[in-house]
C-alpha cells in the first residue's frame, strides 16, 4: 500500500502524518519506528507543510542517468559519484529559494530523492530496500558560475550548498517502485524536464548498498538521485516545481 | 582569558564544562549562550570526553597553506576551495578510525578548526571574530586511492567522508589568537606535520565573512582550516595525534 507521510506544523507543534486526501492523519511516535495512527485528522489547508524529514545527511549523485551522460559525452561512471548538500541548504516546500550574495546563474535540477529508513552501514544490494523507507521531490538548486571557475578545484559543495538550495518535499512516498517513475520539472508552468527514473545508472538499491560501505546512513537521510536533461536557469519571480507522479509536486519560488 | 571548553559524558549525563588542570568545572545552560558555572568540580579521570560541539556541517578547506601550496606547485585560490566532512564521520577523542571496507591507503591531516559561537550570515571580515567562539584540533583523515581514481570527478565528500574519519576535540579553547599558533602531527610519538597556522593563505576571519555570504553558520559548527606539508598514510595500529600548543591534544588510534 501507498501511503504518503508528511511533517507540518498544526496549531504551533510540530507532527508528521499521512496524507490522504485533502486531509491528514496524524500519528503518534516515531516516522521510522513502528508509528501508530491516532484516528484524529485535519484539514491539509490547516498545516504548514514543512521538510518530510530532518536529514542528518542529503547525498546528491553526479553523472547518474543514461541521457545526460550521453549529451554531456561523459563516461559511464564505475562507482557512484557524489557530494554532499549543506544542511543550510534545506528548505521546506513553498517556501523561497533565494539568489546567493554573489548573484550568478542560478540553475534547478528535479531529482528524485531515497529517504533512508533505519541505519544502513555495507548493506549488501539485494538487503538495501528494507533501509528505504520512501522516495520523495527534491530540487538540487545550483549556482552555475561557481562550479568550474576555479580550474584547480570544482565547487561542488559551495554551488549547491547556498542556503535555500534544497527544498525537498511535501511527502515521502512509501510503497511505490521507484523503477516506474518519472520525474518532471515545470518553470513558470512549461515542462522543461521529463525524464524516466527508469534511466538511472545505478539503481536505489545499488546506491544505498554500494555509498553504505563507506558511509552509515540514517533515517531520514537521503541520497538525491542525480538528474537528466533539461537543466536551466531561473530568473527572479519564478516558480519552480518538481513532480513525481506516485509521490507528489514541490513548488517553490526564486527570488 | 582563555578558557578550554570540553563535552562529556559524567554518571551517565551528557554535560558541558571547562579543563581547569586536572579537573573540569561543570557549567550549566548552553556553552554558546550564557552559560553559568556551577562550581561543581569532578576529576579530569572521571569524565569520557566526547566531541567538543556537535556540528550541523563541518567545512574543510583545501589549498589554504602557503607552503604546502608551493610544494605541490599550486595556484594561490583567489577564494576559499572548501567541501563538507559528511556527519558519520565525526568522531571522539580517543576512540578509534576504523579502515574502510574498500581498504585503500588512509592518510592523517592535522588541522586547526574554527568553532562558530553564533549564527553567522554575510558577515563583514572585521565583524567575524565576534561569530568565532574559538578552536580546535581536528584530523581530516582521507582515504587517499578514492581521491582521483575517477578522472571525470574528483570524490573529495567520499574520501574525506568514510564512518570515523573526523575526529576533532579534546576541547575547544577561547580567548587566544589563531596566528600565533603551530600545528604538529604525530605519529607513532613521531613528529610528522609541525607547521605554523600564520601560512594560512585565507585567515580565519576572512574564512568565516566569506563562507558566511553563501553559507549560514551555525553554533558549533566548523571550518577546519586546511593542512600543510607533511601528509602521510598510516598503517593499522598506529596512534595519531594532532597537538596544538594552547589548545590541546587530539589522540585516536587507527585500526
Amino acid at each position: 500500500m501507498i501511503q504518503r507521510w508528511l511533517r507540518f506544523t498544526y496549531q504551533n507543534t510540530v507532527r508528521f502524518g499521512t496524507l490522504e486526501g485533502k486531509r491528514v492523519q496524524i500519528w503518534e511516535g516515531d516516522m521510522f519506528a513502528a508509528p501508530k495512527p491516532s484516528g484524529l485528522f485535519v484539514d491539509l489547508a490547516e498545516v504548514k507543510v514543512l521538510m518530510p524529514t530532518r536529514p542528518s545527511k542529503i547525498l546528491a549523485l553526479w553523472n547518474n542517468f543514461g541521457a545526460l551522460g550521453a549529451k554531456l559525452n561523459l563516461a559511464r561512471p564505475v562507482e557512484p559519484l557524489y557530494l554532499i548538500k549543506a544542511p543550510n541548504s534545506y528548505l521546506n516546500p513553498q517556501e523561497t529559494i533565494r539568489q546567493p550574495a554573489a548573484g550568478g546563474k542560478v540553475v534547478f535540477e528535479g531529482e528524485l530523492g531515497i529517504v533512508i529508513g533505519k541505519t544502513a552501514s555495507r548493506v549488501a544490494e539485494a538487503e538495501a530496500g528494507k533501509y528505504i523507507f520512501g522516495y520523495t521531490c527534491a530540487n538540487d538548486v545550483t549556482v552555475a558560475d561557481i562550479l568550474n571557475r576555479d580550474p584547480s578545484f570544482v565547487q561542488w559543495v559551495r554551488a549547491k550548498g547556498c542556503d535555500t538550495f534544497c527544498p525537498f518535499g511535501p511527502v515521502v512516498a512509501s510503497g511505490l517502485d521507484p523503477s516506474t517513475l518519472t520525474v518532471r520539472t515545470i518553470l513558470n508552468g512549461e515542462v522543461r524536464q521529463d525524464y524516466p527514473v527508469s534511466d538511472m545508472l545505478f539503481s536505489a538499491a545499488q546506491l544505498v548498498s554500494l555509498i553504505s560501505q563507506d558511509m552509515t546512513l540514517y533515517s531520514g537521510d537521503i541520497i538525491l538521485c542525480g538528474t537528466s536533461v533539461g537543466v536551466g536557469s531561473m530568473k527572479p519571480g519564478s516558480t519552480v516545481e518538481i513532480e513525481i507522479e506516485g509521490i507528489g509536486k514541490l513548488s517553490n519560488r526564486f527570488e
